[in-house]
């Protein structure tokens, strides 16, 4: 194995014969007689040549998966025409994008979350069976650090927003009681404001964890979450805004549903008549779980139900249906296989 | 025009009818009446949904990039089934690749680069007419304060590496020649560095500008430029190796010309012998700037061209072929309407 040196070529102290093309291994353990050719880039030419090089490797994930990469982004490329001036601006927006993330802040994520991208890795990802309760994104605003609170009391403190009763039974798939799982739920205050997002935060506040009773009941007290928009100070904010878009997330409660032997649920239940729910500005809506609240004005039931005030309430009921590991998979086999199938670009190909 | 709080729904206090849902235009002047409906996010749904919400804003040529670039990006991720530890990875790597960015490091061109799409721009965009010679990619070491050199002058001191003599003639596309062209040429040194990337730099060093001469002759001496390896001790050089490609560009020396009523070329001249020659990390080797340099041995010539010591030195002579703009934007719309028709990616859809 002779290693090359930047310098090494064309010395002229050289003789002719070592000038002409040699055969090496580089520093890097790269072999060059066993890479393609790939002078001559035209714009015919070039995808197939990047694909080729990038197939060097002993990944075969990784090698698959930057064939696909290269071919659709040189396809943008192509079918765009893109100028020299549009290439710049992404890259510059790019740049800011890295930029702007800091440890409570992830603009990369946001951008994905904009562009539809995190949701249709959810939806692959995260498929359940017809029957089984839908999953949604996770979002950034689950933290461990929870209360326990039991069956029936607060996740939120008074005054936080207005009173929400939320009530159900988590179930499988046969309709059976899943005693003892662990439901975490968080939401954002009557501010739309998540306890993180607070400059102080002494305490988990409009969160909880709590678990199912021996008949898969549960319940808890609330307050009732508001739509907001999100973070759109930075480069994918005006980015939402120069596509015509607005920032706002209609209002929803988040909940995560974990039991043993079942998969884990991750969701969140939104509200009829919320001006937002048709125009997520991360997509996050499934019409399976859009509830039809009840306002309780009957204020007697607001304080049987444990709030402090004599005021109304809204009530939610919500069954949660979860799904077996291997019910899960069977999913999102199906799933795989028919997106791969009906994609319609370049289906050949790959 | 009735504004929208982020609080304002839904209000226990309101009635049933102000809870329906409302018909908005949001302090961001997005009329809600005129979104799609986006609800109901599926692995199907989802990308014309996410180009049907682009689509509010007023600028076409913005719409029509996104509706390509949401589809492209949507179908990798669903040929792939990309798993959520792929789409974290992704994250991060993007994100450390906008960190690594500073005023004299562009982590995300070199990334462009390496992915090929640097130099498919550039052929979009710099197209030249069949007989013109050929553009490639400025890169990222062109600076403005070249010293102004006399034909036949040096542009490198004496001790930055091996002689190499260059000459030749600018002419357009019928042959005839053009004076008074600007010709701004710039390369490594025999170390591999660029004078910019040195600690310090006195002043511009193996860069230079001249003008042809009345019958658009031009010569000038300079170092023989060596092969070197692309910035790669951040995320791009991590890429690269996992990929099993090495950071290397051929040895090649970087030329400019401007002249009047010419379209400006941004070109580059390549050396037979290098073994990088066939896999450039950046893509930038064309086969028609490719040279096969000519080693003199008779010191008396090297001397005779005005270089210091008797030693051998490297001749080449190369003529630069100038198109008129609207010969070079014939070329590109013949390039346009090509490549938009042999994507084979989605062809119809856009």
């Amino acid at each position: 194995m002779v290693s090359i040196a930047p310098t090494n070529w064309p010395r002229s102290e050289l003789t002719k014969e070592d000038r002409e093309p040699r055969k090496f291994v580089t520093e890097h353990g790269v072999d060059l007689r066993k890479l393609p050719n790939i002078v001559d880039m035209s714009s015919e030419s070039i995808t197939r040549n990047v694909v080729a090089i990038n197939s060097s490797g002993s990944d075969d994930r990784m090698k698959f998966l930057f064939k696909s990469l290269i071919t659709h982004l040189h396809a943008f490329v192509r079918e765009t025409s893109l100028t020299t001036e549009e290439w710049m601006t992404a890259i510059q927006f790019l740049t800011e994008t890295g930029k702007k993330c800091t440890d409570i802040r992830q603009e990369f994520i946001l951008l994905s979350d904009t562009l539809g991208v995190s949701t249709l890795v959810d939806t692959i990802n995260n498929a359940k069976p017809p029957g089984a309760t839908e999953a949604t994104v996770l979002g950034p605003f689950y933290t461990e650090d929870a209360h326990e609170v039991k069956n029936g009391d607060s996740i939120a403190s008074e005054g936080k927003g207005e009173y929400m009763f939320v009530e159900g039974t988590v179930v499988d798939m046969l309709g059976n009681p899943i005693p003892g799982a662990i439901i975490d739920t968080w939401e954002t205050d009557g501010f739309g404001q998540y306890d993180t997002q607070y400059d102080v935060r002494d305490e988990p506040e409009c969160r909880g964890r709590l678990r199912s009773a021996e008949d898969g009941s549960y319940a808890f007290r609330a307050v009732l979450p508001v739509s907001y928009p999100i973070p759109d100070d930075g480069p994918v904010g005006r980015m939402i805004k120069k596509l015509g878009r607005h920032p706002y997330r209609p209002a929803h409660l988040h909940i995560r549903i974990e039991a043993p032997g079942f998969d884990t649920l991750v969701t969140a239940l939104y509200f009829k008549g919320d001006p937002y729910l048709t125009s997520d500005a991360v997509f996050g809506v499934r019409s399976s779980l859009i509830l039809d609240p009840e306002l309780v004005t009957d204020t007697s039931v607001t304080l049987s139900r444990g709030f402090k005030e004599a005021k109304p309430h809204t009530y939610v009921h919500q069954d949660f249906i979860l799904a077996k590991p291997e019910e899960s998979e069977d999913a999102r086999r199906v799933l795989r296989a028919v997106t791969k199938g009906s994609v319609g670009v370049n289906g050949g190909h790959f």
